[in-house]
């Protein structure tokens, strides 16, 4: 049973996942960041030790728990040089077989969400996705997991690269139509919380309703006259004006079917 | 005041909005519809007379509300032929002016929301947005949207053109989104529920954050590894991947001023 872990990095996603193992429970035996700083931050708010030192990270833990950047972490593990301990990453869009290298013991502990540093998470409802190496070390990250998540998955290499591509879409690229919205009202003087309640109600229609059924708007019926309108009134943001002709057409294509 | 509201229409919106006024104690004169079936629908749900006979549209009400499709709201009142009443009609994209040609006494009732036939809505935190031509008329529709509504605001016809050009961005395109992330999971068999807790975190996360400051993911940073392997992912999928290409790269423009 994992009940000691090291971190190895500080940023959002260690910060949020430390505390909720914490709050489990789960004794953090040390945290590892590139900078004392980070490490500092981190390490105070689990009351546990840290270190920017490489070759001081403890592995007298269970788990060695990797979170940081997707494209450091072999740069990481390569420095770290690891007695045979088990390791985890937690990003979505590296296979489980990078840590291979490193360890006869690993798995992906990839939690499905959008962390900011602000803002607090409950854990207790977040798609934690698990792939192992064994169905031993399969069977020890399902009871951490467990202890911070009522949906917890297995999740191959393969699907979990998918995965983090749909949730680009479903999380970033919304999010980046919200900041468009944003940017069109502030040009005229408006407040984006007008636009509040149809955002809550767009993602909360969703839960009961199938995406492909509950889409409206002129892009669905190809209402042209409304469509050049919205098109003028770009006039002066190409870059938006051409993402909504992107997105209009590829809506017009899914239902003219 | 108004009391009675003959309605003109009889699709998601008109339905919606028959229901929250009926509820609120306005009476619903009569329901005209081009189609005696969807007239008899609505005019059944809200306990009232109905048609399909435009020359029969009841005229004694205090207002005549028109929600039907925006490009057919000149057509609907050519043939209608009403006396001098207060008409309104309900459309994101129509000035008011379009009315004036109809009668003396004109407003605009838009409620900022996506309706779908099959979905409750509550009313009480929907933005109204009204316009009117004249103090007199502004007032008795503010009256009239205070009864199902707490926010009503009074919005220009111009301003109202870039509120529904920024609502077709934070709804119909974000729930293409939904849709696109449903498709690519479907393609491997993973069930769309994973993405909803993001989903949900997506929205409920910029009624708090400034949308800019909410953005994460690989585009933000231009980690070009990831964007790279997405890319190829959807190598089956052109349309997917060339709104892949476009918004991320809007979303690192916007990041690396």
């Amino acid at each position: 049973m994992i009940q000691r872990v090291t971190f190895i990095g500080a940023g959002n996603l260690a910060t949020h996942l430390g505390k909720a193992l914490s709050q489990a429970g789960i004794e953090i035996v040390q945290v590892y960041s590139r900078t004392l700083e980070s490490a500092g931050t981190l390490g105070t708010i689990l009351g546990a030790p840290f270190t920017n030192e490489i070759n001081k990270i403890d592995q007298t833990s269970d788990l060695i728990l990797v979170a940081v950047k997707d494209d450091v972490i072999g740069q990481v593990l390569d420095q770290a040089r690891l007695h045979d301990r088990m390791i985890t990453h937690t990003a979505g869009s590296i296979p489980l077989d990078l840590l291979k290298k490193y360890t006869s013991r690993c798995g992906v502990f990839y939690p499905l969400q959008t962390f900011s540093k602000t803002r607090a998470i409950d854990f207790s409802e977040i798609p934690i996705c698990l792939e192992a190496n064994s169905t031993e070390i399969l069977g020890e990250l399902t009871g951490l997991a467990n202890k911070i998540s009522s949906a917890v998955y297995e999740i191959s290499s393969g699907e979990r690269k998918i995965l983090h591509l749909a949730a680009v879409f479903a999380c970033n690229f919304v999010n980046h139509f919200y900041y468009i919205g944003d940017q069109l009202l502030k040009q005229e003087g408006i407040a984006f919380d007008l636009l509040k309640p149809l955002i809550r109600e767009t993602a909360a229609k969703i839960m009961e309703m199938d995406p492909y059924e509950a889409q409206t708007g002129p892009a669905k019926r190809l209402d042209e006259t409304i469509i050049n309108k919205h098109l003028e009134l770009m006039d002066n943001r190409p870059e938006f004006r051409e993402i909504y002709r992107f997105v209009t057409n590829s809506i017009y294509q899914a239902y003219k079917k």
